[in-house]
């Protein structure tokens, strides 16, 4: 009896320590960030993998970094097969936010080695993309659309504002909000759900008064209820510069005092408590100089609602 | 007397050194790999520095890896100072080969941290720069000429095929030559020259009976004297594929075999032993599966040329 005992502890310790860290039934999302940073660095630029937990079939938030970040993943064993696999049959298609360079460089770049998947996006985004990347001068039409003759590796996607859409080969639906970047220029936020389960990616952002525009207000509202109903898991968002950046050279971005600004009035629709369950990923640090670390400094400091920020790392998983 | 002899050892060993390596005077360039993969990796594509021997005044030929490229050549103390000062007061400008992505991505990514400088290019390279990256769809307008508001950080500077011109801000001059890179895209060769000695840089390039034209063997025309007279110093050419590539697979690249096809007829212009004395550097290798490996294999079993084949490293300075 005392042996059977002794053999079962290892087990009641086990289910114990999952049950301390929430990980034991509340893991909704999986994510490998492959790449992090807001410029500069090459071979870190965004990209988010993420599929619901237990599934291997990732959509990947913008396409900044590929083949470098998956390389990472591999190494981390976060993957168990090579990166060409990893591209090719986990990474079910591509939700991009806007085509700055910094955001769809990796998926160009990788294009001759990937598969065929659909590319997700405003039609905005997505003319971009043909007009401009995948033509004849540029690269080479992998796409649908645009200059002839057109590969059709990539089927063009259009999503339209706040309609509900599944993603072809995964177990998720998505919705699309439009974000200001720099006001006319647009960017995007999409709203991933799986089972009943949400993760928010937003692309690169203004906030509402310096971009003279409602678009975060209005998803904030959209979003608040699956907050206060703890179906929201986390939120990917945007810190490029430090607080010393004067607002007229933001050119579209967020501030550590802005992504607090923008938070404080989201915990006002939500109430302080709840904001805290949701995990907040800090996106897109520009690297220059120490940036990084000036705006770590400057988020925890001012985090006065007590949110808990994640600092994701290239080829890490992240469980939410 | 013997006390003084033996003083002068080691400087005489240290001549003879010199004099075997033929480093003592013969060094006329010195280059830095930024990035020499053709394709996938967006931390290593094609980018190399070149500036005369003692000068820090460099040229960058094509941009596909910039900061990673900086960043690998800072850790190895090829430069004494910061990763970000490099860019700014190094890199003098930009010879810019033809407009696909893995040649130029670096150099847009890396535009709102660099410094006043010429962008050089034939006028069909520089127009896909200003028409598709340097716009406000794709980007932000870092030049001279294109979408308004231009910023004016960049100045497109058109080259005539095979007319000198100054390179602003270095020792140096180029000549720019057309070459066929999937018929009738182009491509380009820039030869470089520092005082009576010359280094010539083959953007990606098909070979001549594949792509239906005479541009490698123009070039080759055009250089065989200067090798005749010792005075090119270093080649480098692409090789993207493997042997086993067929020809309508090749998308205007080279194989070892192709690659030592065009060295053979070169050589018939310039005598084989003349030839040993320019070194070849190996570029633009597509590093998917073990292509790499392969590549290498197949060029040392084809090189009865006996030719100096150099596989540049990113970040580690070579010496010609």
């Amino acid at each position: 009896m005392l042996k059977k005992g002794l053999l079962l502890l290892p087990v009641l310790a086990f289910i114990c320590v999952l049950k301390l860290t929430g990980q034991a039934h509340k893991t909704s999302f999986n994510v490998v960030p492959l790449g992090v940073k807001g410029g500069l660095d090459e071979s870190n630029l965004s990209a988010y993998l993420i599929a619901p937990e237990g599934s291997s079939n990732y959509i990947c938030f913008d396409a900044g970094t590929l083949h470098y970040g998956i390389k990472k993943a591999v190494e981390n064993k976060v993957f168990n097969t090579s990166a060409e696999q990893v591209l090719k049959k986990y990474v079910k298609g591509y939700l991009i936010s806007h085509a700055h360079l910094d955001h769809v460089a990796g998926l160009i770049i990788n294009s001759p080695e990937d598969s065929t998947k659909n590319i997700y996006g405003l039609p905005k985004v997505l003319n971009v993309l043909r007009d401009k990347y995948f033509t004849w001068d540029s690269w080479a039409n992998f796409a649908n659309e645009g200059e002839k003759p057109a590969l059709k590796k990539y089927i063009y996607t259009y999503l339209e504002e706040n309609k509900e859409v599944s993603l072809s080969g995964t177990e998720m639906t998505v919705r699309a909000f439009t974000l200001s970047h720099s006001n006319p220029y647009q960017s995007t936020a999409f709203l991933v759900k799986s089972n009943d389960s949400y993760a928010l990616y937003l692309g690169d952002t203004g906030e509402d008064d310096i971009e003279n525009s409602d678009k975060l207000q209005v998803l904030c509202q959209q979003v608040a209820p699956l907050i206060k109903e703890h179906r929201l898991k986390a939120i990917f968002l945007e810190v490029s510069f430090p607080n010393k950046q004067p607002d007229n050279l933001l050119f579209g971005h967020l501030t550590p005092a802005l992504f607090m600004k923008e938070l404080f009035k989201l915990s006002q629709l939500t109430g302080k408590s709840t904001l805290r369950d949701v995990s907040f990923i800090v996106t897109h640090i520009k690297p220059s100089g120490n940036n990084e670390q000036k705006i770590r400094v400057e988020l925890e400091r001012e985090n006065t609602l007590h949110l808990k920020l994640i600092y994701p790392q290239q080829g890490k998983l992240l469980k939410f």
